[in-house]
């Protein structure tokens, strides 16, 4: 097309690619990338701060595909501007054993911020970002120096918006003052089932305006718009900006644009090379790039490789500067713990009385603090119960970005994303907290989590029945087994205030994925330990918390949290039947899981068949560790409303259930 | 209080009844009932049509309580208006046994209509029963007779809000036009965390008129504007209605109105004393009900029953008049299937090509529709990958109510909110389509159903690493397992189109809880059936699809969905092995376990200890029906991006690893 201007054959170069892979993949979405090839050109040509030879490079600008379907659009700009992403990764789209996955992963592709596909968490996930941003900032910038100084980017689309959760997050940050988000909302009318007219008619204007956004509605094919509107919101400090971009779906393709067709599959030969031709594409070669255009292209290596140098200058400069502040900084975005982190956790004294988990939780949290300095996070307005508030660290919001405390509202699955965009960020080590049950609420946020070993932790109370009044509402029954087949999830129940404390080293050294803690309500004794039963086998996931008599015991009893006290209340009342029990306590399946044989044959001897597990939960799963032969006490239903003792007698979970399913056991 | 009239002591009435049952219970939340105790009364005297001695009467207006933590208020309601709730039972609140759970519970106590307490849950169950409503009246009503035409009212708070729930049911019942939807939003600006300026600062107001919906703002203790609000409500047909409401939580409380003190705690005995004093109440006596006040709210009692029997005088001559629409009518409301519904599911020849079970899915529901004429349901913008379209039964849209093929845009929590709505408003039977993957975003509504015998269909499709390219974004792993650890949920993951059909079937009849179909994008072949496996059999949760030679298996090869052709591929290939195996399809772990033993002796005999079970997820739970020398083969990991038999091959679900694993079984 010879009155083609270079910037229109780059753009159209975005398009060509993503419709041949989706072609060659006989699979995808091409529409998107073909209607937003526009503003993502001028987006990353015009304004990304980025280095595609160092991708990681703390400082650069983060982008999000929120609308993780268009993974293509994205695939193109990596490969165009120099990431290493081959052009036979883009001719090896959706294949086995590529770096070009259906939907953009995190750790999977280099220069992918986070994993998108679900609709919203990219949306989220990038309000996190920008929190951290912002924290990050406002500890360590000071007049002289910016070491934290860059904007988060995304495309969200209709199916973002439409998610509840991109309310809880545009909420959150609008409340939070987050200027340094800028969205391009890619308004194409056009979603999987057809027209947005069936279903979506909001006015997305007003509804981001009520909740504090800056926003404006351009064309998006209009590039000088769209570099405007960008310009416009870098302005606006305030608030986080939604830039409306009314574009056509499947843009060029003379059959196809602007209709469903061009969303969800391939556009077929016949329609890409119309397509070609319409937009007067200079070759037949799939996956053409011409020369000049890749050319302009790279220039992204020379304007990164310049700013990410000065930004290591300035380093540098403030390390010689604040030395300590430099140090400082450092660490945290490298995610150092202490090496002496185990001086920090707090040692409790064994006391009948004893306290709730959540309650140990929260003096744990306040001990570490001071020594993990990254530690931000807060609660899905529950910061009281679940004790999640640290101490003379201040509120994190748009007064004071330096306060480590968050007020999530009552938002857990934002919460969640933002937990997972802070952690993705680096620099900071988020925390957050709900009841149990609402990890419900948050569950696909966790999933993204576990999904690209993002250490988000979780500060889940009210873990059971043992809650008490409030009720079958808010009493978890299946959560745990549902948590505990997440792959890469850790689950870590502790029984104890000591338990407490080394699961939350536990916590803040997994780095595989998220990290839950699942804490009770109610009092639970402080048991009393030595050598054999040392608080710090809660890493083992399991171990012996009171042994038996004989060497081989009669009888195993497993259990995890506030159940393990029943278990030792048991083996005492076993005695009594000649029965001799072993107890073990069993914080974490997946720690168990992964200790060496003989440790597990030590805590769980195979000759030992009569096996009982006690967990005030569904009893699902608890076969793995118990055996053919074993009884697993637990709940085949939902609990009730009452004073917890009483829900725990009437649904029998009790030392004298098991008592009696032992002597069945023996008889 | 001499000077008080009747009405204020109406209203404080539910104040001091609310707060003495939550001092009594020493747990629970009174200053919400404090707050809202004026806007309620205006509500329930002034508007509500409600019988309370028939709290099922069909057309009664429905009343929800979104903010369940306020469950005094509406337990204060229902005993003063003379439903079965005793004082007693207030006093009871928060106890063993009582119908005064901490949040309502629909089918514990009379007159709740859905269960609350997780945040916004109400508010979008709400929308349901109003598109419920519509589109009865829409399809029975005519202009002589209404037989359906009420109101759906509730009251929201804060929480609610700020839940993504909420705005994906806003947005949709802005779209869908719902105009017999009426809120109360109980603006109190005070969360469990404190005010609400600390998360929670957007506007409210033109948030929900940005989804279309009537908006208006009143002082909530006002009861004149609260009248005059509900009347103007009315009278706005094609919009929804918010009625903010300006209140002081823990109204009347000296020391603790307008704080989050009087939020999720009792006041204490001497604040509740004071502000007995403060409100100018007559007596020291708990739970004190003067009797004209009592004699007042049971005026409620004539009113409904005066309602109520000039509906029943309406249908009586409606049956004279259309007997047929009448009949027609009668059925739906009272959820009757047809007798003969067997006769209505479709057969399919056995077939080596086959198809996915979601396309047998959509045959199987296109089959049935006519004779179940009270299925509605859709999809959440994956009509077309889901097969969730019924021919020629329209859109259910504003244009057209009567229609029973629903839009739910890219909005599943609220989709699961609005088809337990459906389900209970009664005279529909609702399901709702999206990616199995998707079901974490509902989960909290498939809870609901799970805890109140809700029976919401779901079809997931697209239900395992078999919908290949889209990715492990997209590719569920833990969530069989989650879902079958869910009390009272039902999973059916049938194997072939037969299967399928029986699945609807089993399906249709499940009203303990949700029934929640399992089915692939991928094509499985149609099994051959005889009697010995009639797809029949998929009722009973596992049969024996192929049989071994010997009368006592050498194994048994346990498979689900699209696993169980892997498995009958298997035994062919252990025949050379000189393994005979037998293969057992297990659609439902769920109604095998609930067989007599005799018949699950017959499928798994105890005997048979070399069991294999094979699955595409998460192999955790499967150790129940494999026992301590069973393998389970499954996928202890995330997916992959690629076409789905690359996927199967690499993660070692195929016949050649069954194989593998049994010789080790017989080694």
């Amino acid at each position: 097309m010879p009155n083609s201007t270079l910037e229109e054959r780059c753009v159209n170069t975005i398009r060509t690619l993503s419709i041949d892979a989706v072609q060659a993949a006989e699979s995808g979405h091409p529409g998107m990338p073909m209607g937003m090839a526009d503003a993502a050109f001028v987006l990353w040509d015009k304004f990304l701060k980025h280095n595609p030879t160092h991708p990681e490079w703390y400082d650069r600008d983060r982008f999000i595909l929120s609308a993780g379907h268009g993974s293509m659009l994205l695939y193109s700009l990596l490969h165009l501007t120099g990431y290493d992403l081959s052009l036979d990764q883009l001719k090896n789209f959706r294949q086995w054993g590529s770096k070009t996955p259906g939907h953009p992963e995190y750790g999977h592709t280099p220069g992918v911020e986070t994993t998108t596909g679900p609709l919203g968490q990219g949306f989220a996930t990038g309000v996190g970002m920008a929190m951290a941003e912002a924290h990050l900032a406002a500890k360590f910038n000071n007049g002289k120096f910016k070491l934290t100084d860059h904007y988060t980017y995304g495309i969200v689309s209709d199916g973002d918006l439409m998610e509840g959760i991109s309310h809880e997050a545009a909420s959150m940050a609008g409340h939070m003052k987050l200027g340094k988000i800028i969205y391009l909302y890619d308004s194409n009318r056009i979603s999987i089932d057809g027209s947005t007219d069936l279903a979506f008619t909001e006015d997305v204007f007003s509804r981001f305006q009520s909740y504090g956004w800056h926003v404006t509605e351009i064309d998006g094919h209009d590039r000088k718009a769209v570099e405007n509107a960008i310009k416009e919101a870098q302005q606006v400090g305030n608030k986080p900006s939604l830039v409306i971009c009314k574009t056509h779906i499947g843009f060029g393709s003379p059959n196809k644009q602007d209709s469903a067709a061009s969303h969800g599959a391939p556009l077929g030969e016949e329609e890409v090379r119309l397509t070609k031709e319409n937009l007067g594409w200079e070759s037949d070669e799939k996956f053409f790039i011409p020369d000049d255009v890749l050319q302009y292209f790279r220039k992204a290596l020379d304007r990164g490789e310049k700013w990410h140098s000065d930004w290591r200058q300035k380093m540098e400069e403030f390390k010689n500067y604040e030395p300590e502040t430099s140090e400082a900084f450092h660490s945290q975005i490298s995610r150092k713990l202490p090496a002496d982190i185990e001086e920090h956790l707090l040692h409790f004294e064994a006391d009948e009385k004893g306290m709730a988990t959540r309650a140990a939780s929260g003096k744990v949290l306040n001990k570490i603090a001071p020594h993990v300095p990254s530690l931000i996070g807060g609660s899905a307005d529950l910061t009281g119960s679940n004790k999640t508030w640290i101490d003379d660290a201040g509120i994190f919001n748009a007064d004071n970005y330096a306060g480590t405390n968050i007020h999530f509202g009552v938002r857990e699955h934002a919460m969640g994303a933002a937990l997972n965009g802070m952690a993705l960020h680096k620099g900071v080590i988020p925390y957050g907290g709900t009841f149990l049950i609402f990890s419900d609420y948050c569950r696909p946020a966790i999933r993204i989590a576990a999904l690209s070993n993002i250490p988000s932790i979780y500060v889940f109370t009210h873990d059971s029945i043992g809650l008490g009044e409030d009720g079958p509402t808010h009493q978890p029954i299946e959560h745990l087994a549902s948590l505990r087949a997440m792959p890469h999830a850790l689950v870590l129940r502790p029984a104890d205030a000591n338990e407490t404390a080394w699961a939350w080293k536990a916590a803040l050294e997994y780095t595989d994925g998220p990290a839950l803690l699942v804490l009770t309500r109610q009092s639970l004794p402080t048991v009393k330990r030595d050598a054999n039963n040392a608080a710090s086998l809660t890493m083992k996931g399991a171990y012996i918390i009171s042994d038996s008599e004989k060497e081989t015991p009669d009888t195993i009893l497993l259990a995890t949290g506030s159940e393990v006290h029943i278990a030792l209340e048991a083996q005492k009342e076993l005695k009594n039947e000649d029965i001799d029990g072993r107890v073990v306590s069993m914080p974490s399946w997946e720690l168990f899981a992964q200790q060496d044989k003989s440790y597990q044959e030590e805590v769980l001897p195979s000759a030992v068949t009569a096996r009982i597990s006690i967990e005030a939960a569904a009893p699902f799963g608890w076969e793995r560790w118990i055996g053919n032969k074993g009884i697993a006490i637990g709940l085949n239903r939902f609990g009730a409303s009452a004073p917890y003792e009483e829900i725990y007698e009437h649904l029998g979970i009790t030392s004298e259930r098991v008592v009696q399913e032992a002597k069945k056991l023996h008889r």
